[in-house]
């Protein structure tokens, strides 16, 4: 049974999951998860390998969860509701605490707003604070309109040719940013669905420039402290141009505003066959990858599980993420690490607890890789051993030290398990209802 | 001024555009019109053609256009209001009337169920007859559920895993053919969204034989004289597998179903690169080529406007069907045309009258191909001659006959301009408000 | 050091692997080998499964090697030659006698004429026999021209225009089969690169007919123990169309030529983001899968090694495999297995070695999957379980087990490093030379 | 019949034709085209174009034929001579001086080294110069080994991991700018195949630091007259990744290369589905779009003639470029424009001529666009009308401005007939031979 504990002043109704009801999930796999850890252990203490190091690095990974991912996503055809979904930004606060009581990987929230706007910022971040969670990037949505809004964002929000609706764009964002300091926030991420759906329809060079002008007005208003990410995208919501259409044009930008903005990488958001692990690699190189949103995709920015399509194409990224972030030489920041996914089918916490296992997964996976032994091998154009090294790390199953750095840290063994079992979902509709639709969605 | 023609039994404060409105905007350019006319009469008759026959074949050539097209579109992100959109039934078949009135070639019209259910069969006929336009394919949809439906399409209708919702699926195609009936439409096209979002969630041989045995049930209940159309599509809105991802798929269920099965090609239900003319050629050669869903598209399923991105694969298009239409030994009956399309940025009514533009021009510049010469040069294997014969049809201005087919069939010359002169939305607008949504969007 | 064996009435100063060289070098990592396959088989057991029964379908997968795979490939733009290639048809066979000494998985080859027309098949089936191979299907070539051939292909070869051509072409496929009768193969693989670079050139429909008619002649003289398999692919080297362009062309077919008649399925020839699983269990539903070319790719038809590229992918195809295989109301026969990669950068040996690997790595991971769970999960539309069900047995480090079938078999626990420690291509090239080129390359 | 001139100093046996020839082609075909011509200027010129000028700007666009898509081209499969095929640089530079005199806009020619080294400077220039050529950019070779080469590019040329190669593919590029300027180059392209065809096989950023090492050391052979051009493709003839995959990746390096430096679009160079045009803005709105090769593709590096799959693709780039030029805020300089082609079942100067003449439509419809209108529309976010406007310029039949165009510098009425008429292959095959192959294919 959840413990539900009631805290009237913060929120109402809301669950929570209580260590000792983790642990007694955990104590029935635990003899086979000790075994298994010992013998994987002792398999890569022979090879070299520093355990120790290896699982403090995966407990240490933690990933932002966005707030509208807590939903039940839906497409231009239709949206099939899943029940009990967070009906507030408290709410979805709580189930990410739900998750990072689960995983201990899920340690931060990315609010989206107008969605997620905290009505009062100290309770926002005491709640927050209390379930061990922070305030990731802060986005803005100008790809929307909200209900008797003066100017249209339909043609165009910070490129808009309208100079007043650039200005509410503007204004927007750096009312984002406010609401972002107001909670600890570190980073603003923009995307920016502005384009165009037919030839002719937009000057492409006007846009870009409007575009850059408008950024500027908003990476003025960015403290000191913060960066600003910017994503791009090559089509959709826009079929036909979108104003920042690949890395190139986002790396352009962020050269052009200054230190403090960087490009976003966001899985999806890649043409058919894309070599994106190249891109990081680039992006590391120059300094300029600010941030990573992961999902999965097998046709367009398809916002699946992580890992549920191409875990190898995962792996071979995190294969260029750890080599960048390991390079003494490298001046690039510590990225930002954030799940992008919608959730049609699956129930959208036991997605993201799959996700998160997904992504530590490959991060461990390429953290096993010699880099010494691969540049030699690079060195003498040895592919045969290159592509050996590699796959010698990915085919380990090193499902047991993922398992054990969150049984350290307190979490469960199985997080999707031990959902089910505690009846996570069943409570969370009890408490809110089964034809509940999360804010923004 | 617009005539406004108030029939209060049928349909109230509708708008119709008298013919002597388009006389009087066809004046202003007859001049220019007839001159262009004559140059490229002269020009084809020199060549061996037969304008006469042209003309002919130009203006019998007519587009369904489906009742979902009439509004605004919107995407999974967001939907900005057009204006004056239709309501009800009535007013999606009065804008149908104003686009037929325009050009003379968008004589019926494809209901959409629910979205479209006729309250009274009679005088929704009365209606269309009077706009001098008839009821094209009905279609189906199992892609959404309904407010209250009591089994959800979520993971599938046809192909569902349990019985109930397979039941209901087909029962409500049953439904959609008895609407449809009572219209005389001859058709009923099944487009099926079924399919997954992730690996392992489907047994895709067990979802083929559900879909088939439904397919089987509704057909037992098809007239005589009716046809029906498989749709084929590789993704969206499920985002892993569809249950009849591509031709090959609708065909053999099209085969197994029997003689009044046949296979519906979408242009924008393909994956990167398919050479669709072939797909085409290929159906019509076996005879299950049934109907054609028109628009464009750069990346997915975008739905644009037809011609606005790639109007030479039109073309080509038009030629393989155009010679299959001409074949004597070809056993396919006549295809049905219609335009799928959805407008996020144009006025949906002006990119109608764009995209049947584009259509009877992509259609004249086949008629336009001499297959005896072309016949002639593949068999030698001159595929520099061949090409030149292709692109002299293509490049051609053929604008003027299709503007004189659509005066001597009593349309305006430059549909779209007379469109603004006129202002048709601004009078819709006013008959309907700004905020309105057309039933389905 | 290397055994050669001179057998000089059979083939010169070729090289062999002992099977005392092969345990010498087991030797080192036999300690290591047993600890990690008690581990695995005790987890295995412990979920149930069968390991004596894993073990023994693992030995028994067998895959053909092709007999161009052996050389040094090229690209259009350059071909960098590899060192010690075979030169001959009995050189070949004497490589892949090295493979299979090396991981007793290669236990036939597949021949491609004319490049490999066998003088004496007596002798050469000796010498086949001696390293425990067998012929498996025989490839026609009619892609490419012979020195002084009378009738070019430049324009196609079984869909030609011209009689005189296609009668060539099948008269080269019936010699093919006569040369796979003297070498006991069962099995005509017909891959035809007809096709056409440009819109216009080639008449689809005439083109499809003569291909069926050539094939209708071919397939009258395939004996009735005999397969057809015909192969599909949507570009390359024609680039605007292929006359057997996709599953649904080959399968129609297929269907039209008879019993013997199957479709062939290469991984690389499909369009970007192809759901391959699904065609491949569509047509084991239909009984009408008849073969494999494995590969992998991220573009085009790359011809990689097998799983460098898409690992989960392979694994998913092989859990339809593997289904449709044990399906006991299935029609279809056991399908036959090939590799068909290209060596531009990697020796050929070592690349086929790892080729072997990843699959049978990917088939005993679909042997893990529980397909009754599976099912269940399925028939409860759970997504969220079937994810974790195949991800169970893709994560599962099953090479220790693939190492153990290998070793039972009397092969190496890993072919890529004994092919090192055994300074086996040092042989080749010492015995053949460097600048060797193999017949078709 | 064919004027043969022989001057055996310069070359031997070279055929030529003369502009009397060109002269009777066109008196057979001038009366239909004055009449064409007439209705169109009259058209034109009432909607308030100087055809004056339009004619002058057509007249004087030349483009770049390079030496090596004067022969037949081939794939990894095969290759189907053609006939007649040039023999020695000498013979290509016949070849283009063919093609101008048909066409008058290819006056010059773009030699690739190793495959045309000039042996005698001063001779090739004399017999270009009589034949109306200069001499384009100069385009080195690092991507295919020369017999006996020491050090080899199989694994890479200017990022290979030893100096030594990187040297000697350094030098390479060094000694081709010495031919350029013997010859009066002013330009040397950069295409690198480098790259990798497996995951693992290189490290990225490394890669990219040796090939900026390498372009910085030929940069500073760069005369100061001179410009570079760095090309992107994103895979073939490597598999995985390219060094420069992308014009982000070309943008960079030129960038960090100098003034001098610029990125070459071919638009045969780009992931399916890619927004070329809006590449082409982006560069020339930060002054570096050095240079173009056109063609056309349908699946990857297709090189196919120019506007025989997406003529509106080609026509909306043009619309780019041309406003580019025309906008005096830019600070690009005029892009050098090459057409780069292979030809496998064309006849390559007649594939050539139809390339030209697409390029040419292509041009002179975008000129046509109004761009204070298409600016008044896209500042409105009028969609439809920038649609208009385009496909006005578009679908208007300018054939015969630039048959006029050419017809007053002297050229043939229509290039491709003549060429026909004057049975200029079959003099060809007669001077040189069936079985001849272009040097380098």
């Amino acid at each position: 049974m959840l413990t539900a504990v009631w805290q009237p002043h913060l929120y109402a109704k809301s669950m929570r999951i209580a260590r000792e009801q983790i642990h007694d999930q955990n104590r029935r796999n635990e003899a086979g998860h000790r075994e298994a850890l010992n013998f994987l252990t002792g398999r890569l203490k022979k090879d070299g390998h520093d355990t120790e190091r290896l699982l403090k690095s995966i407990a240490d990974f933690q990933l932002a969860i966005p707030s509208w991912a807590l939903g039940t996503g839906g497409t231009r055809f239709a949206r099939f509701t899943g029940g009990g979904e967070p009906r507030s930004l408290e709410e979805k606060i709580m189930d990410v605490g739900l998750l990072h009581a689960l995983n201990r990987s899920s340690g931060s929230i990315s609010l989206h707003i107008p969605w997620d706007i905290p009505g009062n910022a100290t309770e926002v971040m005491a709640l927050a604070g209390e379930l061990d969670l922070e305030f990731d990037a802060v986005n803005s949505n100008t790809f929307q309109d909200q209900a008797n809004q003066d100017y249209s964002y339909k043609f165009g929000s910070l490129s808009h040719t309208e100079k007043s609706v650039r200005q509410k764009a503007i204004q927007h964002n750096i009312d984002v940013i406010n609401y972002g300091k107001a909670l600890g926030s570190k980073a603003l991420t923009v995307w920016l669905a502005d384009g165009s759906c037919f030839p002719g329809q937009s000057n492409f060079a006007k846009a870009f420039q409007r575009t850059l002008s408008s950024l500027n007005e908003i990476y003025s208003e960015l403290p000191d402290d913060w960066k600003m990410f910017v994503e791009y995208k090559p089509y959709e919501p826009n079929f036909y141009s979108t104003v920042i259409q690949d890395w190139g044009t986002s790396f352009l930008l962020a050269g052009k505003l200054g230190a403090k903005a960087f490009t976003l990488v966001d899985l999806g958001h890649h043409l058919p066959n894309t070599n994106i692990e190249q891109i990081v690699a680039t992006l590391m190189m120059e300094g300029k990858l600010g941030g990573f949103h992961f999902n999965d995709s097998k046709y367009g920015d398809d916002d699946l599980t992580v890992g549920s399509i191409k875990p190898y194409q995962l792996f071979l990224i995190f294969n260029e993420l750890v080599y960048g972030m390991n390079n003494p030489a490298s001046t690039n920041p510590p990225p930002a690490w954030m799940i992008d996914a919608s959730h049609n089918v699956k129930d959208p916490l036991e997605d993201l607890l799959q996700s998160v296992e997904a992504i530590k997964l490959a991060y461990a996976q390429a953290l096993l890789v010699d880099h010494e032994e691969l540049e030699a091998a690079r060195d003498n154009n040895d592919a045969v051993l290159a592509q050996e090294i590699l796959q010698q790390a990915f085919r380990t199953d090193l499902r047991p030290l993922i398992a054990e750095a969150r049984l350290i840290a307190g979490g469960a063994l199985d997080p999707v398990s031990a959902f089910r079992s505690l009846n996570v979902r069943k409570h969370l509709i009890g408490e809110r209802g089964f034809k509940t639709v999360s804010t923004g969605l």
